[in-house]
């Protein structure tokens, strides 16, 4: 469906970033409405499921350590768990560990920020899915002055070094911002409360934190100005539709696995000598 | 597309156990043949996510602690890592955990043979899925006699006292054997021989594994008699047909998460007055 990688188009570039001029119901690369969208997720599955097997192959065996992290961030109810079920979902969950961060324990604040998030990167073969991410601590961290500037401000180096240093060893970190409009929130907030299964969803604060959603943004900005970095580039997904959102997270796996997926392993054993070994053991259970 | 619960037709009575004289290629429960398996397997996603989101969404309503754990054993090839693309897959990968039991390393092999186990078990809310799990202790740990006879003794006790536990704490667990022949994992040994992307997954000591096909079977036999308890039963799932194994695990995940998913959490907030606050930030961000 795509004839450039949704890679370059979603790539975000370097410079002054002004989020109001990106529109969240826009659907760059996407060959087609709605209705095509099935299909063109359907047609990943193959591509994403041989790659992903490739990688986990490659480490079965050792020879290679690659591994994929994805990085999901945005508003509440810009889909960071529907794009986990309907674009992660096409994985084998032998190779996925997905990981929700949460407001930090005790233990977890009594460390460096980055900690628990080192603890939870993906092994050689793996994907790795953060719902939510170290990047927390430079967003609901800045907004609710969590931390003091100094240390935030410190944080966005750190942040860099520590992603550099990932990809160094064979990791490729696939960062996304769903980007949704303020418009977009209302309309989710609002089919919450009035879907009785949707109820769990909602949480009272989730409206404070709408009220904040100017600094969120220029958060949001912030981050993008300074941590966009060739080494782990940040992808703005439009995601006010939630077909075109699922379908390109689902493609921008494809194209990073479809980069780093190494070639089958070959074989460290004489492919004869075992093929007669095993015939002598046919009637084994006879 | 059945008529009886899987559960019931899969679940191993009380006494003796012959694997012998079950069909590995029989298809206990499913009104069909191989062509109508992947319309039976795509009508248990809905009911699958449904349930699922219900079991997660207790969990973070707080008004549920029931959890799922699937325990996947047997033979080398017999499809413990297909069955969790196939089945497994059609979960939201966001609940759900796979580990996968491999030899034990130092550390686990100080401390008791559940310690690791109990690390890797499931939240409330998520579906934890042991690909090999505690069983091997007694399965390749009697064969190849890595502790001493009264050691192995003593397990079964301790696996059923351990699972009996996990069940009255909120714990469902759904052991399921994948029952193959020994021509069965001959046809598939040599289907990995003659696939360069599959050797990869072969390894010259399966051959060495098969030849003590006897003895496995026998220390499955000695499974299934002692730890198929009423709190947690054992399923032997015909595994000689891939298309019959991924639809009767996914069939009884299926029927398992319908029994023990919660009713959907109720609001613990006022839904009229959070329409009013949300209303009056109709504005933010414009």
């Amino acid at each position: 469906m795509t004839t450039t990688r949704l890679t370059d188009a979603l790539r975000i570039g370097r410079g002054k970033v002004d989020l109001s001029a990106y529109d969240s119901r826009s659907t760059p690369g996407f060959g087609g409405t709605k209705r095509d969208q099935p299909k063109a997720l359907e047609s990943l599955a193959g591509p994403l499921s041989d790659n992903q097997e490739r990688l986990y192959a490659g480490a079965v065996a050792g020879t290679s350590d690659r591994r994929v992290l994805v990085v999901l961030q945005g508003m509440d109810t810009s889909g960071k768990g529907g794009t986990v079920r309907n674009a992660v979902g096409l994985l084998d969950p032998q190779g996925v560990t997905v990981t929700s961060f949460k407001a930090p324990t005790a233990d977890e604040l009594a460390h460096d920020f980055l900690w628990r998030v080192e603890r939870a990167l993906p092994q050689a073969g793996e994907v790795g899915i953060f719902d939510r991410s170290h990047y927390e601590d430079v967003l609901i961290g800045r907004v609710r002055e969590l931390a003091d500037p100094a240390e935030i401000e410190r944080r966005y180096d750190a942040i860099n070094a520590f992603e550099q240093s990932l990809v160094d060893s064979g990791c490729t970190i696939i960062k996304c911002f769903l980007h949704i409009s303020p418009d977009d929130q209302l309309e989710r907030l609002r089919a919450r409360l009035d879907d009785p299964t949707k109820h769990w969803k909602y949480n009272a604060a989730d409206v404070d934190e709408r009220l904040l959603w100017p600094r969120y943004q220029e958060a949001y900005e912030t981050v993008l100005e300074l941590c966009a970095t060739d080494a782990a580039p940040w992808y703005v997904v439009p995601s006010g539709r939630k077909w075109y959102r699922n379908w390109a997270v689902a493609q921008l796996l494809a194209e990073h696995l479809g980069d780093v997926a190494p070639e089958w392993p070959k074989a460290d054993f004489d492919v004869e000598v075992e093929r007669q070994r095993l015939d002598a053991t046919a009637d084994v259970g006879h």
